[in-house]
């Protein structure tokens, strides 16, 4: 393990984060209510602390894969880590606990908050809370396309050859170029999406906070009410539209851009995704109609919102889910674990891994009749390779472990056996909202400072596909 | 299909289960509580349509591993229809749906009950009950160490090898050999603990029906109170070590009585199995102690009997676990997803299939480290074959699959999410008591009618390795 390699990288994202305090220092500046200070403190602490590390470990070492690994975890908790510093220095959120939990919240595009009151905050601050989420999103568009390929992390491999950019050969110069088609696609679905909500009402300020959430399937609002606040059927049709969007690979995105518009319904993926995402609308909305009596316009609007919102890990809601019907609930814990395509902002296990298992599973009961012919799983005529299968299921098989043993823990904790699993999804899935005490009208601020440590390193192991973060528990990986 | 030979051995089943009606009758006649007739015309019910069926699909074709499959999952089914009669007629279970689901749960050596007040019930119907446990035991065993290996279900094939008997060439001549020395060991086995139990103060009726509960890991007893009932250290002692004796690999017990005592510690999953029941024990022994303020020789006593009962799938309760804290809840529904060895009559998952899946997530891991090796796993010096993981893997995430989907199914039955998800878990690992309205001290009856057969096809699913059944839902299976 090269520390010199990895701590250069690790300052250099700390200028990136003094950097792009400019934007909430902008907003702060022009509403100016009293959290100006607090951003410039922590600009000032960040610009220093990355311009020391960056230029005290200068080196030409090349980046191997081991530092990539430590790059990525070490990284995104070193943007938490000084992101959080505002709330606490401004006093908006007083713990530096909660601050933390918030801010890697936002930067593993999760949103599950703390806050009772989200409006008290002042601009500057709720701000840079949204944008945390963005250059989350960012993050893992580039992490999913570029990097976790190449590392070969739970099947992601299976994207090797669909990302755009250079043939692969050494790590950065592909990651860059990669990352800069990304951030040009990231950064025009996002200015649409701002223009059409500022059509439907909302200032600038709601409108890029609310993109930000929506773009990086997130989930932080400015309203205490969430997307509910706004009552307006056409802010609910692009925050939908839009979180649909995110919950895609974005390589398909790419390829429209080019003018292949076809890409997106030759995808298996996107195809599934879509899919499932109306069957589940419908069944959710039968379920509003039936058992709860709610007209059919209105049970497809709560029906359709609540679905792509839990199913694309974003976590905006218009309706309390947890007064739904006992299936119903049950339905929203489930779609927790469905997640968006790889190569998206969305978290969770994700569609092409579902994919797979599915497909798998299927396989196994096949092969009893057939126990000596070899079965392979194809999707869209092409062949999984074995090794890949073995990755998904794998993954999926490690996802649920975890998810067992933190539910444990959070019961131990003293959650209810309810909130304590649905937490764990919550923040495992990046979703933000989960059911009973962290339920759509509740929040994270009830549970005990280790509950909240441990819930935040779901989110960050969750966010970096599992492996990213478990390899650094191996003493193996840290040997010369 | 050839249906005949199928229709056949069904056949010889329902004759069978007449003449296993023997023993039932033997009680009936000895206490006289009005059970008599009810079992004298299951027992011609059973005998005529066995003998008519028998005689009239005679024929010479030989077992092929279809009918090998329609064989186990319709035998199942056939002598829990005809086996849950008698309750009907006596009118002590007067629903048809109730009497299946409770003697399905026998037969799966499940131990789930619809019965409010057991005590009420005559002695006869009370044997009948219990029995069914014990031949569902024997059956499972046989099917687990003889015929599942041969099919190559879910990882199975591991014990290929390891089972007693001549050399694998035609299905039957193999079968009827392993029954024969699996049969004496169960019978030995069961012959001792009823003596044991008979020493602590039981009376042979209890001490039989005890110990086909224990042995089978079913978990029906003659009590309201089940073995709380008794009230006596050493009667729970004796249940204890029967439990684990139930829940290890049969084929290490007929080693034993040959004379190799040291078998059961060269057995990795036997010493897994082992160590995973005495950290759990200390572990929950710790929680009583030291949230619920017990004293610890009583921590102790109650924690390694509920643990034991529910890591085998046993289900006998001494104490109300619903009652812990909601870290002791949920490590017994943990535990529930854990079951027996391999070849036992535990059901669930089993060990060996956790073994695998932990060592394969820890592989995964390892990978990424060394993303061109070929890690294999080791269980004890030997290495398992990659299809023999993918095959387990494949298991496990088809149980988390049915599980989900299960839990849904059981919340839209107006079950809540706790009662809904522990009685799945609870039925599809053969345990019987969940949490919620199905924990220890309640019982399945006020779940609605289709809930019930669809908890009843869980027990079936659980206990015949998810596959044998899933299988006959694939229509190529069918085919000529």
């Amino acid at each position: 393990m090269n520390f010199r390699v990895v701590l250069n990288v690790l300052g250099a994202l700390l200028i990136f984060e003094a950097l792009s305090f400019i934007l909430p220092l902008s907003f702060s500046l022009y509403y100016r209510d009293g959290d100006t200070l607090s951003i410039v403190y922590t600009q000032i602490i960040c610009l220093v602390t990355g311009t020391f590390v960056f230029f005290l470990t200068r080196s030409h070492a090349e980046l191997r894969i081991r530092e990539g690994f430590a790059i990525v975890g070490l990284g995104w908790t070193t943007l938490a880590a000084f992101g959080a510093i505002p709330f606490v220095l401004h006093g908006s959120i007083p713990l530096y606990t909660d601050a933390f939990f918030e801010t890697m919240s936002g930067f593993t595009t999760t949103g599950a908050s703390i806050l009772t009151d989200i409006e008290s905050l002042p601009h500057g601050l709720l701000f840079w809370r949204s944008l945390t989420h963005w250059l989350g999103g960012m993050g893992i568009i580039v992490l999913s396309l570029a990097i976790l390929p190449i590392l070969g992390v739970g099947g992601m491999q299976l994207f090797k050859a669909e990302v755009p950019g250079p043939s692969p050969d050494k790590l950065s110069p592909r990651i860059k170029e990669t990352a800069k088609i990304l951030w040009v696609v990231y950064l025009l679905l996002s200015v649409i999406e701002t223009i059409l909500l500022m059509f439907g009402g909302m200032s600038l300020f709601d409108a890029l906070c609310h993109t930000f959430g929506t773009m990086a399937t997130g989930g932080f609002s400015t309203k205490n009410g969430s997307i509910g606040h706004f009552n307006s059927l056409y802010i609910e049709i692009v925050i939908i539209v839009f979180m649909v969007i995110a919950g895609t690979n974005f390589s398909l995105h790419y390829s429209m851009l080019r003018g292949n518009l076809k890409s997106y319904w030759k995808d298996r993926e996107f195809l599934f995704y879509f899919k499932f995402l109306l069957i589940m609308i419908v069944a959710v909305t039968g379920m509003l109609h039936l058992s709860h009596f709610l007209e059919l316009g209105k049970s497809l609007r709560h029906a359709a919102f609540q679905v792509v919102s839990i199913t694309t890990t974003t976590g905006y809601c218009t309706a309390d889910f947890e007064n739904w019907t006992n299936g119903g609930q049950l339905i929203m814990l489930l779609l927790m674990f469905v997640g968006g395509c790889a190569g998206s902002t969305g978290g969770s296990i994700k569609i092409i891994r579902i994919m797979i298992v599915l497909k798998q599973g299927v396989n196994e009961i096949r092969k009893l009749l057939h126990p000596n012919a070899y079965i392979p799983i194809r999707l869209g005529g092409r062949v999984i390779h074995p090794d890949t299968v073995t990755n998904v299921l794998g993954f999926f098989l490690i996802y649920m472990l975890i998810f067992a043993a933190g539910t444990v823990c959070m019961a131990l904790f003293g959650l209810d056996l309810i909130s304590a699993g649905a937490s764990v999804a919550a923040t495992l899935g990046n979703i933000g909202p989960g059911l009973g005490q962290v339920g759509p009208t509740d929040n994270y601020s009830a549970i005990a400072h280790g509950g909240k440590w441990l819930l935040s390193f779901f989110m960050l192991l969750g966010r970096l596909e599992l492996y990213t973060i478990l390899i650094l528990f191996i003493p193996e990986f840290w040997k010369k």
